[in-house]
């Protein structure tokens, strides 16, 4: 093995006559025993020249004390990545300040752009041309992969991506830049300081993804301050009048508006500087999973898998809709037990009156909460794989399906208990309570699952690994090997899935019963800003470092955000209106009470969306910029087809 | 001026080697007692070489009995099409049936094309290529027009609109095609018959937006045609029962979010065949009566007038609104001197109670419908006014602006006096006649305003002409100089916006009060069946031919129309709930009836919301073929990228 990977260190480089330094960026980790003649076959299409259909990028074997342990590190020639950048489409920063997309043959207009400069393009952007690399090595005439039989290949699959599906792929991953890291660890949480997130530097280091998570995550705290200031004297001094509530939540109402519109004008602001709100959209892919039997895709006309969307439709209705149906009467059996075990702490209380069984009030509604959560994480599961199992063609399709099951279910088991006590027992002191306790045990149970157990058991691993690591330090090469091995260890991130989640929830207990509860948004502020350190903490220490995405927005969040302040003008009109105080001003008439409800209800339901309607979704600075920008590429082509006019009139 | 236009009428040849046949296509009328240096200077840009900034077009003087008139034919060379075509971004089809931008360079690849075949363009299109040349014929180094000191130029600024805002340009206006005419007169509306129209023939002639307005009109009337069967026996044996009217209006509710969802689809499906859904949106160029003092714009880089938008704020805010607002208290105004009216009416009819005094109770509805009627369109002009006043840069926010002016109050205007009558009278009876009345007297009123009384003005107006003609036909060219001189006098049809205003009041008449009187859908179909032909009368025989414009979608109207029909859902469910049927299902406590109806209106609410997320806007073949030419052109892209890396990286 040694030998052979000997050859490997010598057959990389003879490629790369430019660059003398092999920089390590992507880490691509074999299955154990996989056969000699895959490795070689899938380390020549890496390094193959782009007209043979390689990606004519740079690999290493990893050496580690034990030898080469099918750990491979993968880098490519700048000129390669400038060339890579151009494929994915990136937007860089011009040196007038506008924004363009980056080519090759006008490089030297970007700022900062020289030829010797390897930091034009960021870390975390050569990994995602790389990435980007692999999975478009394609299939040419194998019809599977060499010394695996089964592994079926056509032309044009993804090479990467069959690896992958057949295990033979173990994981593909970026490495950490530990100067760099340290760095953003530093002015991101390292010392307490009031002040925004260096989100360009999380943008530069994870991505635009993660860091338009953090973005929003730390926009939408700031929003929730005003909330939270106005609810504290509510919950202080007990203001229970008519005037002082009504205020309340409509100011509520209409504040989760704006903020989320002013969000949309932010979110431009935030990926125009990035590039991303320029990006072309790329051609999509269809997803490892699916599978089907080989056809002609009537939008390419390439051959691959095809899978009658009659059949998935069967899926969806037949299997993946009665489940969610069953799982959400699941949901609703266990609240009902729930109120049992209430009534029960109830009469326990009231038999034996003590400062124990004051707190056994409070056991039902934790051990509910609790319960919530573990149901929430195995629906999450089972979701998946039916999602999976659906066999969507496209991601973005698996997403929705995905996101949409998960909402709906997330949404009913945890807000349907406060709905029943709200609209059925009528029960305002059991509604504050108990949103109380499902807010704040949700919250403590979140940050503990997912940051700091899994930050406690990587530091365990790493002690462990570091004790046996430095009793035989020798190898020149060993700091590389050891963060390769330690980091190959680490967890994966899965994406801002679960976090969007975690905060539509909040949103959710916020909003729907503000003016029940006003010290909802106090509890929501003060997780938030430990959730900022808590999701810092992940994404530097715990987790891999995951591939940066490019994106615009956050996508279907803003959407299901809206149709939570949507939902949540409805329950407020009606918990406004059932309260006493304002019962008490309709004294003859409870329809005139319950016609006035409906009357301002439709009234701020039709502000909201006159409102959102009314606010531009751009700032017109950016519309400006976006304007300037089409109108300079029409006139080239104004310009070219004038001259091509000429030409042919002349003749 | 006869020896002037012998010159011209050998000026414009030599340019044209190649058509021996000079095809009049626009007509230019400058204003009699033009001054020669600017008919010299203005012809010589038509005529000049796009090199040197003109239009390259073939212009000649209309010659009648009388001599020159100030009346130039523009035509162009069939190359001179084809590259307009280019620069319009004209979508023709493939001779693979697929839609693609038409490119001169790539000419040979789409069906039917010939260089022989100068039926390629239609008319329509070659129309409007002229237009948008002549249009964007731009001022080079003149300060001025020559000849009229006070009518000034800047460079960039184009030419024809200088012109007409000065009032030398008269009008510029399309030809009629007699022979095309008449043989679209005849499939459209020459013979009674079942059938639809013929939508692309309409389209060839003239252009998408007019096609789409005939196209939704035949569509909504098919669409009404269920609610107009459904509602008959409904008006017939006078169903009055609860589970009847609750089925009927809960169809019509829903049946209004499909229809207008699927109506988008019909609409990709015509535009995706005419091209226009492909089209690229041409940069817009400031509206021609917009003014300001010469600045720099931001987004070009061009000198041009601007005019701050605080300004444009404080008129809207300060004078408009007021304004609209004072317009809505008088037209409610109006309304009580109605509701007074009325009372009158009723008395009289019991005092003397005999069929005239019965006839008599109907009067005062048709008196405040013929208000209602006159008060639309004097608002309409003074709207039109204040509209251009704001001075907005844009025709598409001048439009937006006019729109939703107009709406509001047409809106007010003529449902206040039906809201009034159902929610604060509760009066079904009176609603039901005067919503009957309102209805009908309307549509009389418009079907004559639009087109009987223009056809027949018209029609006298021809009748003279061609007397005056006949007695001396000598000239061979009169036919044309006798058509340029009838089409000149012509009215200028002035857009889609009252037929879609009509569609939009009558979709209100039918769809706000449908469960009161059902019978309302049925007038409707009645009215739209002729609306189909008087409008089609109007295009084809009483306005000037129209530039053909491309669109892809009825704009504005989608969102107005899908507005009305949430706040008919609304209105509706009011409308059950205050029915003494359903009254009488809740004999003992009006709260839950209430209650019962805001649930169930709100149920329809969010099964219309996501009714209308679901069904996807486009059809999936056209989806398809859309992801076909993304895919392309990604990949031709892609093709071109490789091919530069292989080359860099080879270097």
């Amino acid at each position: 093995m040694a030998g052979k990977a000997k050859e490997m260190v010598e057959s990389w480089s003879f490629l790369d006559t430019v660059e003398s330094n092999f920089r390590p960026l992507v880490v691509i980790e074999l299955a154990k025993g996989t056969k000699e003649e895959t490795i070689e076959w899938f380390t020549k299409r890496i390094v193959d020249k782009k007209a043979n259909g390689g990606a004519q990028l740079l690999i290493k074997p990893l050496v580690t004390e034990n030898g080469v342990e099918n750990i491979y590190l993968v880098g490519a020639s700048h000129l390669r990545l400038l060339l890579g950048a151009e494929t994915v489409g990136l937007v860089k920063e011009c040196s007038d300040n506008s924004m363009r997309t980056f080519t090759y043959s006008s490089r030297k207009t970007f700022k900062h752009f020289a030829d010797d400069n390897h930091n034009f393009l960021t870390m975390a952007e050569c990994q995602y041309i790389i990435k980007h690399e692999l999975e478009n090595l394609r299939a040419k005439d194998e019809k599977m992969i060499p010394g695996y039989p089964q592994a079926k290949l056509y032309p044009g699959k993804s090479i990467v991506r069959r690896l992958l599906t057949s295990g033979i792929l173990v994981q593909i991953f970026p490495l950490h830049d530990r100067e760099e890291l340290k760095k953003l660890c530093h002015s991101w949480y390292g010392r307490v300081k009031i002040g925004y997130q260096p989100l360009d530097d999380i943008r530069c280091y994870f991505g635009e993804t993660i860091a338009l998570y953090f973005g929003f995550l730390e926009y939408f705290t700031f929003a929730l301050i005003p909330m939270a200031v106005i609810g504290i004297p509510y919950y202080m001094f007990a203001w229970e009048d008519y005037d002082k509530y009504v205020m309340f939540a409509t100011f509520n109402l209409l504040w989760s508006t704006v903020i989320l519109e002013v969000w949309k004008r932010i979110c431009a602001i935030l990926t125009y500087r990035w590039g991303t709100l320029l990006m072309k959209r790329q051609f999509e892919e269809p997803r490892p999973g699916f599978h089907g039997v080989l056809g002609i895709n009537p939008v390419t006309g390439r051959e691959e898998p095809v899978y009658s969307s009659f059949k998935r439709q069967l899926r969806i209705y037949l299997v993946s809709l009665p489940f969610v149906c069953l799982c959400l009467y699941f949901s609703l059996y266990v609240m009902m037990i729930y109120f049992d075990l209430e009534q029960w702490a109830l009469d326990y209380h009231e038999e034996n009156e003590s400062n124990f069984s004051n707190l056994m009030l409070y056991v039902p509604s934790i051990i509910y909460a609790v319960v919530i959560e573990i149901m929430n994480r195995i629906y999450r599961y089972a979701a998946e794989f039916l999602t999976s199992w659906e066999n969507h063609r496209l991601e973005s399709s698996y997403q929705n399906h995905l996101i949409l099951k998960v909402l709906v279910f997330n949404f009913l088991n945890c807000f349907a208990s406060l709905f029943y006590i709200a609209f059925v027992l009528f029960d305002m002191k059991l509604l504050r309570q108990s949103l109380a306790t499902l807010l704040i045990t949700s919250q403590i149970l979140n940050q503990f699952a997912e940051s700091l157990l899994p930050y406690w058991l990587q530091k365990r691993y790493n002690r462990k690994m570091k004790k046996r690591m430095c009793s035989k330090k020798t190898d020149m090469d060993l700091s590389l090997a050891e963060q390769v091995n330690m980091e190959k260890e680490m967890g994966t991130y899965l994406g801002t899935f679960d976090d969007y989640l975690e905060l539509f929830l909040q949103f959710g207990y916020v909003s729907l019963f503000s003016c029940v509860y006003p010290l909802a948004a106090v509890f929501a502020v003060l997780n938030n800003i430990t959730e900022i350190y808590s999701d810092a903490l992940k994404m530097c220490r715990v987790y891999k470092r995951p591939f940066a995405e490019p994106t615009a927005n956050i996508g279907v969040w803003q959407l299901a955000f809206e149709t939570m302040s949507v939902i949540s003008v409805v329950t407020n009109c009606v918990l406004i209106g059932m309260s006493p105080e304002v019962d008490a001003l309709f004294p003859d008439s409870k329809i005139d009470l319950v016609l006035t409800v409906a009357l301002v209800e439709h009234l701020l339901l039709a502000i909201k969306f006159i409102m959102a309607f009314v606010i531009p979704d751009k700032p017109r600075d950016i519309q400006m910029k976006l304007a300037k920008l089409e109108f300079e590429s029409l006139e080239a082509l104004k310009q070219q087809q004038m001259q091509l006019a000429a030409e042919s009139l002349e003749e």
